[in-house]
């Protein structure tokens, strides 16, 4: 039918590969901690959360600026005062940042702010926004579309990749489903499957595939058990007063427990977790 | 959750909306008939296609200039040199044009040749690309996302109305599904299930559903019984050589029967469909 | 993997089999009309859904007894009191009626008052009941299962085929889909598509797939469009009182506007479906 | 619409039920390590996966006798031969033994061999097995269907609970979905969800899931990392002879070393799995 991926392709590219973003190494041994809230609210929370998500040993801090919302009339996020706010809280805790970037216009101001690029389940298949980080000079985080199977997935990371851009990671989070009680559908075998057919890393972020803050837990320990790279988590420091995405944020005052526990599954599955730091502030 | 969609709700507009486009009214009772081949290939195609079009009573030609393709190694269309030959054949024939526009740089220069610009599936939640033919000054074609629910799809359309257009044409072209005989999965219960909620019209793209030729004729009258104001079909002179969805397009020799099909059915359900004219070239 | 259908194959029997039951063909020229309230509640209400049912041209009466409920709480039908009142209405009006079937234990006593044994949609791959029913001297309605292909589909055909009941009818009535507004996703272009794999009948039931009764006649136009054998509807008398699945049934004063329509779309794709009769009670 | 479970609901019945099966405390501490042939094939093929269950610490052996097949014409098991060989094994090593019954007349012959009855997907919705099994005298493993909701499922374990058998053990196998790689959608949030709606045990069979031998180690450590009570894996002595299921069969050489890593992330997360033990044979 299509032409089948190449550069994304483990037959030809045995080798894991491995984005590096900051300090840390996206797709070598130690699965990486991303956390942050679903949108950049002000300083006050963004830089709580970056304090939070930095003492717990985590990678990287992600944050929204500009949000895909399914209504027009919902927060739309901040735009470039978000940018800035995220960059600064990163920058004061030592920590890269990941954020979305929805369409082409955006590519150059979202790189002067961020360190990784993310396009979100909604643009997978926005092939021009898919060319336009392919030129950038920034990794890219590529979410699986709502519907997307496995290949189609890969092909658009490939969109990617054939722009010369070979700092892609793949980000699960989850595809639709019947069961009205969980949000999105997702299969932790996606990861291992992954593993056979290509050399990018694969992260996943199961807040927006649970729904639900008390489902975040396990489901991360399940993603860590089944030897994804690293995964995803929404925290927030006060959750009930989040502006976007609120019943799925875990407050920040939680997050010291749930990397503990995603560390020590880590080392179960022979994959260590980046230990716990002491911030000075 | 999200705020519920306004602009695009019957509540509020309990008229429908009826679009004009060339000399078709799509939302009147009369359904319409659009067809053309999935991409533009040269001049002698897509004529030969926009000919069997009008002579069957079409409302509309369609014809693909700018292809989102899954990989990026497919053919991708033949970009401004397509529009021009799709704008010429619907000239010469005296059929407005359908076609996609896939990223915002592309509206000005779409806007230019086309008489509706499409929104594919792939874009549906593109919010940026939705809000750019917001601005526009022609109709918008605006398709079902692959697993969009009723409520997202609505929602994507108060991102066009929100900007000013008042010209939305809702397009159902079936979801993802688990057979793997059929490309997707097109329930036209859908239909009427819009009427309750929304004054736009609902057209429906049955190929892309069904996926191949001989199934073709059966879900467009079924279509049309379930209330469709219009069916989009894709045919082919030559279906063999086509360079894009071949397994599916209809050869136009055969547009003439299905044609009738479809006005057999439409008088059936009590809304005519266009009579076939003399064509003299 | 598994071994493919054989008996149920068109490939081997190419011409269309056509069940007879009572006055009707299933599966001949003339699209059926089956219908009649989801249970069989009381003498008056089967009577008079009957009387709606024959005064349409209708072939048969449908009415359920041994009801498959989610709930073991909710009402399971009326047994076999049901079964009697059931076929007394039948004759009443001259209609073969059609029930459902739930376990081995029930296929003698049903037998013994049902024209046609109808296999549900939580049973479709019970093969113990198939092969009870494949054992009966009764024709066999076989619903599709939730989530089943349409291969699985056929070899739960095959299980009855290979006991030597030949007779046996395909029900399509849509599978779990995503979408919170409807009951279930049915796709009328399955009809085609089982039309080259197989020479059984098909009907659909789409009261149970759209779970609305506003959405249930352009629903049945769709089905018979689509080249359908026939259409399954739940009526009842007053469905404000009904004890199950009150939503989607369609009162009987309604009948005859619906069977008018789909008569005229019957033949539109030229299949003609019976006319209404004068009926002497 | 229908009434919603009472008996299975953690409102009523807040401690966790534990379902004692042998040694084995299914709900307890400590997840339970299930495995065994997906068909009992011969003694030498059932004894020697018994050895190589006990041999880790497994709580259970498994092994169909009555096989549920697709197709007519597949293997469909040794039957009551079948029993005899599975009890035969599990008494020589000392292990309880789990196998489906598929019809309500084999309730008592399967009762008569197995220490635990399992109901399969396909007759989730078998509401008159599902009472056969709840007048029984042994715990009953119920799988969910492809396509049940958690709710549906949680109304079927009613049907068991409510004829008074109390000892019910929910099996989540996955769902169908639409990804051509993988055989069903395994979400291991559903374990977590499970627990907050319901006291009963859990355990996920993730063999049928994933479909392919090379994906079940990660699969299973996900399950227990998500608070699974247990899993159920499918083993073979030599899977390239296996008659049914040959591609998800774990060889049993493996399993030494995937129930060691399933130990580990069962600690991580806090709930012990038992060490494996000396066999002297």
């Amino acid at each position: 039918m299509s032409a089948a991926y190449r550069l994304a392709s483990r037959e030809d590219h045995p080798a894991n590969t491995v984005v590096r973003v900051g300090a840390a190494a996206i797709g070598a041994d130690e699965p990486v901690l991303i956390a942050g809230p679903c949108s950049v609210e002000d300083r006050a929370q963004i830089t709580a959360s970056a304090r939070s998500v930095r003492a717990v040993g985590g990678g990287a801090l992600r944050g929204g600026a500009f949000k895909p919302r399914t209504s027009p009339y919902g927060f739309q996020g901040l735009g470039e005062e978000g940018l800035a706010l995220l960059a600064e809280a990163g920058a004061l805790v030592g920590l890269p940042v990941v954020t979305e970037v929805m369409e082409l216009a955006q590519v150059d101001l979202v790189s002067a702010y961020a360190d990784v690029l993310q396009v979100g389940s909604r643009n997978m298949a926005n092939t021009a926004l898919l060319k336009a980080v392919g030129r950038a000079e920034r990794p890219v985080m590529l979410k699986r579309g709502m519907a997307a199977t496995v290949e189609e997935w890969l092909l658009a990371a490939e969109y990617v990749l054939a722009e010369g851009n070979a700092r892609v990671i793949l980000c699960e989070r989850g595809v639709r489903g019947f069961e009205p009680r969980l949000r999105n559908l997702l299969d932790p075998a996606v990861v291992p499957l992954l593993r056979t057919l290509t050399h990018l890393p694969v992260i996943v972020d199961l807040s927006h595939a649970v729904g639900r803050r008390d489902l975040v837990a396990p489901a991360a320990c399940a993603a860590i058990a089944a030897g994804a790279d690293g995964v995803m988590i929404e925290v927030h420091p006060d959750p009930g007063v989040a502006l976007t995405d609120a019943a799925q944020a875990v407050p920040c005052a939680e997050l010291p427990a749930l990397a503990a526990r995603l560390r020590a599954v880590g080392h179960a599955v022979g994959r260590g977790i980046a230990a716990p730091i002491e911030l000075v502030s």
